[in-house]
């Protein structure tokens, strides 16, 4: 008597074009087209299809469940002491989620720190002072080894905490959750495992993963709240363990993520507002907005704190070394700490350099320079991910092996190039050298290696010395050639490979290295005219900005961020042609790497506006399936059960006794009431499925059904085609 | 035969009140239910129903049209030379709109800064000099008189140039367009009416019309690529002379116009983003990108080339007073010119401050009395609003005569309160010094008078001289609050006259004002403390930022705006301690001065996401009527000449031959398509109304009235029901 047919079954097989855009002419614009080929055969090759049934479609309908419907009854004084009482649950929840994650950042740069300490002064600093290299070197591999068989081991545990996390974090925002994304393990390995990586010098940054660390804590402080919520509110409100808030906390973690990492609590927001969340609530703005001020303001308070400590101890300050010593050691407090800062407040007063009309085409230039190698990096990355699932599809064990092999070549290379042609350059004394160089006993006294400096400490370290301004031929062209390479090639094959690992600061570097050596270039070649005066310090920001724009695609939050973290706004215009140019020509060729990566978990991205072409044109029965599984309003625990178990349908139409489609629920609601019913077996002996299912049920009058309905129904159509290849009548 | 029902009939009164949202937890909390009732009577008292006629909505559906579906099915090649094209002649405008934009920013602080000049140096500089106060008077007072009645009888020809035109924008952009807001007249009034007020001293901003400015000028651009798109693009595009495309184009214009104001672009974005943009399509980030970094860079452009003119003409040079004489002229080429901007790069070396962490106490403190202020100045503009809307809703031309009287009384007292009380103070040699100071006859030699230097040069000048650093005590207290208190009144009387007035430089005026008080009062009280290190200069910047966010609620962008305008990025936590307390404050009182000029229009501003509380609880029969005029797909132009000439109605349902509904179609699309019909009589001489009614037909199968179809009907049932209180059977 199931009048409604359902639309659990594909019509349309995976491996179909992920669809273009309907594109007007604000729209995408051209992107579609040449991706829509490319972005099938990625579908077609490397999608691993048959992981597929475990993702689960999200929810995010709310505003018609009877619960609200029935506060919205409620008298006006008794809905403002509802709403009053939660908006103060919320700012606490919001309080502790911002305060965690600040503490998790301040907590990952800490163990960087005292690893990178450990690993230079006690394993191989002395070796390396004293020119014995063959000895450093093995020291040195023995603990990156170790360190990396660690994180590996770990992420083996849970896979999910590999990579970057904000593909993850951007799909789970788009509706499709692939399973334990949002776990507590998750959360324990990419903490642990981005730490051990970036204190063993691989060219991996710890801004990325902080996004997905920001986002799992905001998830769990939601259910732990949810939890907590019993009692009248609980009835009244219904908690926050539902996809719609639970997305909402998941938007506010990523910005308080990238607000503690960078320390930019505006940047944090803008990043997940234009890359990361596909929803975005008004209100959002607000809280994201508190959380991501009170991530930042954390960190600030923890570095504060740790400060204090530093001046009372110190055996700490006398155990550093001197800043010709190697940079791990000596660095680390005078620089970003806790976040990621490139000048402080105190170095601030660094030459604050304006630019000339002419040289915004220069940075065009090097933004789409920036632009093409992003692109390059994005579809070469994007193969070399082809090749790994393909190979390490089935034996996924070869993935740790694959990964020591790739961190012994990169290790390998960062250490024999200093020591084979370290590039001696003499030790500055500007107001810029208060940074780490690192000294090579080839070279003489007051001199730097400037390939060790590079390539031997850890990235944020590296990126203050090519940023450095006022010091025109710092760095030589050649060294700077080699290190962009290397370092590009490095990054490449590290992102993808079995450990946690972020791409701002590897693809912030190899930029700053490409724009550093066009600046140096440029000043010995143009720099003796009248009226120019170039730093190839701010061609190292540009470069940098532009790499990272041709890589992430990302335009107004990045200019943040890299706003926030130089503290120079003066540049920012020029900053944002270079980003700009970067995103338009990266955008001929590929996505963003983020993009591309959630293409090769397996997900669709839905664009929220333009439905997927082959859907637009596809009428709606050609979705539907003809046996399905009803439900009535009522049904008996029983019953359920024994439905759950026989089929492995997802979504389930709701009738009237008449037959007449009330609305649809789906399996995770029914086993959330199913949960319910065996803890409350008193009054579950009825054998009715209580509450879940009654709010889940969408109640409308015959001529009511309008658009929340009709959108759901589509919602899932698109996804659940996509994602659950094995349906309904499959 | 019609079968489908429609829905312009007004079923709800329309003083029913505008409908609490249904606030979940991160839903807008607990600001709804005060507002209900205060919004209810706004709604019974002042709303000006008998206009509501004239607004119109807006349709912004466009992925269901058949000639997208067209594009759609085209080969890929053939889409990506469309797209490639779109995409070029779009980029093309863009250029456009941000570069006129930027010009027509930069004109009004030219018209600004030669009237200013002339007024101070030709008309009352001389005699205010030699201490003749009652001539200085006469002739201010017939400048300014002259300046507003221009201003006023400018606003008569086109009255919704007055205000500061957000309001307008914003209704605009939640789908409600009010007759003439994007007219050609608005804009030149808007240009030249602001020019004119702000030169006349008046305490209004010019930033606000910018984003009205910047609107119109980016619709306008919009209609004229559309008209020029002709030929195989415009048949196969369809041309972007729709509601769609035109949003946002008007969105992308007030963040232009923001950016070229406060030469901040990341703030215009954002501003457009969280303020005035009720829908943002993902791609309008990249667009509103390009469009807000080219406008700021013309302001840069026209800038650069007007200090090359100066530098070539001594004349300029030497006419100009010293230090010590008037601000209107010695001000204008050290400071901000052409965008408003507090300090300029070469200026920047002013010390960054940085702050203690208890520093952000009194942050939340001064957030919290400003967040208090801010919702005082919002209710008391209200109640002055629906007062003047009483009383001049029958006689408009009374209106130009308050204008006047209103500027008069402002006038006299900016004049007269520094010649009682001129309270001298020693000109300072400070860096901060360098800006406009104004001294007066009563004082000593090197001294200038505090109040004449706060009330007697135009507003921008004024904030410098109150944000200067480095100067503890320049201003004293008791000139400090009578100024505040000053300006706080007479803002308030100006905002709601009828000359154009913005309100952020006001805002930010009186909140610096309060903000060094405080500031003053603490150094003078604890600053002698150890390692307590108190400027009032930077809190003058976080009063600032208070108030203004006290009384617009924006939260990211004007942090944003705030930091771009300052250069001071060091202080950005604390400005968003600051503006989070006023807003958390400010929100338990009003609503934001633009929601309640909204409402005060008479449009309701629709939440995207909540649908308001009596259309949710209301089954869709209760907003049905039952005469409703029917097309059907194919109908003659005479037959719809009749129609729509016969009655009111603003929306149609269009069905095929038996009766079924196929879609909805509305008034000013078949307007448009009687227009094409009547220019191209040739082919219309068949009697067929042709492309825009086909395209505008949402055609589907009966099987397919999903979403787009529902939700478009619902928009329009919301806004139709409260906008056109006299539709159908009426």
């Amino acid at each position: 008597p199931c009048v409604a047919k359902m639309h659990e079954r594909v019509q349309a097989p995976p491996s179909r074009p992920p669809a273009a855009p309907s594109g007007g002419g604000l729209s995408s614009g051209r992107r579609s087209s040449a991706h829509m080929r490319r972005g099938s055969l990625v579908f077609g090759l490397a999608a691993p299809t048959h992981r597929m049934n475990s993702f689960d479609s999200l929810d995010y309908e709310e505003a018609e469940h009877n619960f609200i419907k029935a506060r919205l009854d409620l008298p006006p004084a008794a809905q403002q002491k509802v709403q009053l009482r939660i908006l103060i649950l919320t700012s606490a929840l919001m309080l502790v989620v911002g305060m965690c994650v600040g503490s998790i950042s301040y907590f990952i740069t800490f163990l960087v720190e005292v690893i990178t300490t450990w690993k230079w002064s006690f394993v191989m600093g002395a070796e390396w002072d004293a020119g014995n290299f063959g000895l450093a070197y093995l020291y040195l591999m023995a603990c990156v080894t170790g360190l990396t068989v660690i994180a590996a081991l770990l992420t083996m545990w849970a896979p999910q905490a590999a990579g970057s996390g904000i593909p993850h974090v951007k799909s789970y925002l788009n509706g499709c959750k692939l399973p334990d994304i949002l776990s507590m393990p998750t959360l324990i390995v990419k903490v642990m495992g981005i730490a051990l990586c970036v204190a063993a010098g691989l060219p991996v940054g710890r801004e990325g993963p902080m996004v997905h660390a920001g986002a799992i804590t905001a998830a769990h402080a939601s259910s732990i709240l949810s939890k907590g919520l019993s009692g009248k509110i609980g009835r009244d409100y219904g908690g926050f363990d539902n996809d719609f808030h639970r997305r909402n906390f998941v938007s506010m973690g990523a910005a308080a993520g990238v607000a503690a990492a960078f320390h930019a609590p505006i940047g944090g927001i803008l990043f997940s507002l234009e890359e990361v969340s596909s929803f975005w609530d008004p209100t959002l703005t607000l809280y994201s907005f508190i959380c991501a001020c009170l991530s930042a303001f954390m960190v600030s308070t923890w570095e504060e704190i740790e400060g204090e400590n530093q001046a009372t101890s110190a055996i700490h300050a006398t155990s550093s070394h001197a800043s010709a010593t190697p940079a791990g050691v000596s660095e680390g407090h005078d620089g970003g700490h806790g976040a990621f800062i490139i000048w402080r407040t105190a170095d601030a007063q660094l030459n604050h350099l304006s630019y000339r009309a002419w040289e915004l085409l220069a940075c065009l230039l090097i933004g789409s320079i920036c632009g093409l190698l992003g692109g390059t990096f994005n579809w070469l990355n994007m193969q070399l991910t082809i090749l790994r699932k393909r190979m390490y599809n089935k034996r996924p064990r070869l993935r740790v092996i694959e990964t020591i092999v790739s961190i012994w070549i990169v290790t390998s290379t960062f250490f024999w190039i200093p020591v084979t042609y370290p590039a001696c350059a003499p030790t500055l004394n500007s107001t810029s050298s208060a940074f780490s160089m690192i000294s090579s006993p080839q070279c003489e006294r007051d001199h730097m290696s400037e390939m060790a400096t590079l390539l031997l400490q850890n990235s944020e370290a590296a990126l203050k010395q090519l940023l450095s301004r006022d010091a025109p031929g710092y760095f030589s062209p050649g060294p700077l050639a080699l290190f962009s390479a290397l370092y590009y090639l490095t990054a490449l094959l590290i992102y993808g490979t079995a450990i946690p690992s972020g791409l701002f600061v590897p693809s912030m570097l190899t930029g700053a290295g490409i724009g550093r050596l066009i600046g140096e270039l440029m000043a010995s070649a143009i720099g003796h005219l009248p009226g120019v005066d170039i730093d190839p310090g701010t061609y190292a920001l540009i470069g940098a900005a532009g790499l990272l724009g041709g890589v992430t695609r990302m335009t107004i939050s990045l200019t943040v961020i890299l706003v926030e973290v130089t503290k120079d706004i003066d540049l920012m215009l020029p900053i944002m042609f270079t980003i700009l140019a970067a995103k338009l020509v990266g955008d001929r060729f590929t996505k963003s790497i983020y993009e591309i990566h959630i293409e090769l978990n397996g997900v669709h991205l839905l664009d929220v506006h333009d439905l997927p072409r082959p859907l637009m044109l596809a009428p709606a029965r050609s979705m539907m399936a003809s046996k399905v599984k009803c439900l009535l309003e009522r049904e008996s625990v029983g019953t359920i059960e024994t439905m759950l178990s026989s089929c492995t349908h997802n979504c389930f139409p709701v009738t009237d006794d008449t037959g007449f489609l009330i609305g649809t629920t789906t399996r995770v609601k029914l086993e959330a009431c199913l949960r319910d019913a065996r803890e409350s077996r008193g009054s579950a002996s009825k054998g009715e499925a209580r509450d879940p299912v009654r709010r889940a049920t969408i109640r409308r009058a015959p001529g009511e059904l309008t658009r929340a309905a009709t959108s759901c129904n589509l919602h899932k159509a698109t996804s659940c085609n996509l994602h659950k290849s094995r349906g309904v009548g499959g």
